[in-house]
């Protein structure tokens, strides 16, 4: 038997004041999100050792093909690596064997919805960072995408990132 | 010409981290928000001349029957006043000269996502007060059901309510 380490889960995400996280699935968080908080992100992604993401979002972040970045679709069956990005089907792999092989300990997950939720319902999500940009979207993409259900967090900060009202939130998972 | 005084609309809404306001549109926000918003919503409330209120937040909602509440639904053509409740066709009445014409010049909206929308929609949301409950919800009722655009907003305070971390944001209409 695999000795599975502990592995620290922090979601990332930002959003309007009404939990829309984009547009479409097609549309990056870059167009509307702030200066002040693209700079946290940046900052905060240094001590991660690998960073998950849903394939639409791989599309949109160029960035990530050249971190350890782990994108979830269902178009592989058995986790394929392609220089540091592995494509992952979580249906099909464990995903705290991979990374506990890995030696990945602390990861980052940065959506979309679809991405968050499978965290999130398999009770992985040990922080979600929440930047609330001051604006009403009406519609859009959401936050999470899955079934409805009461999960407990803990709000642990709150900090204005700049004058119009950029909120940073810190939540940690209450269980 | 009817003289249409200025009236002020602030929208009041609870939500969970991910924007949802409840599970389905049958379901009161009153079993998940906690004490500490209900006591500063009920206190808001007095200073109100007046309400507004989706046919289904009515129906959930039986207090709204001993107050100056505009159900707004399309099942009626002109305005039709049942002892303090008026049910209200915004497709075919103006609301702005029935709140002159009855003297109504501070107006809680309070949802749900559609009343919220045609108020934004309309440029008439001055100010807007959101409780965050610390609760992830996975899916459900959006704060708004409109279309995707870009409304912007200006933080006026943050409060945190709870040793939970229930937060309440007030955010003003930027424009």
């Amino acid at each position: 038997m695999t000795k599975v380490t502990k592995v620290k889960f922090v979601a990332y995400v930002a959003t309007s004041i009404d939990g829309r996280i984009a547009k479409d699935k097609k549309s990056s968080s870059k167009s509307w999100t702030s200066l002040e908080d693209w700079k946290f992100f940046q900052k905060s992604l240094v001590s991660f050792d690998a960073f998950v993401v849903g394939s639409n979002t791989f599309k949109i972040e160029p960035r990530l093909k050249n971190r350890n970045s782990i994108v979830f679709t269902s178009k592989v069956r058995e986790p394929k690596k392609l220089g540091k990005i592995t494509f992952f089907n979580p249906e099909h792999s464990n995903i705290l064997t991979f990374l506990s092989k890995n030696k990945y300990k602390k990861v980052a997950i940065l959506g979309g919805p679809r991405i968050y939720d499978f965290f999130l319902k398999h009770k992985m999500l040990d922080e979600l960072f929440v930047t609330i940009e001051p604006y009403v979207f009406g519609n859009g993409v959401p936050m999470f995408a899955g079934v409805f259900k009461k999960y407990n967090f803990i709000l642990q900060s709150v900090k204005k990132l700049n004058k119009k009202g950029t909120l940073l939130l810190k939540y940690k998972h209450a269980n």
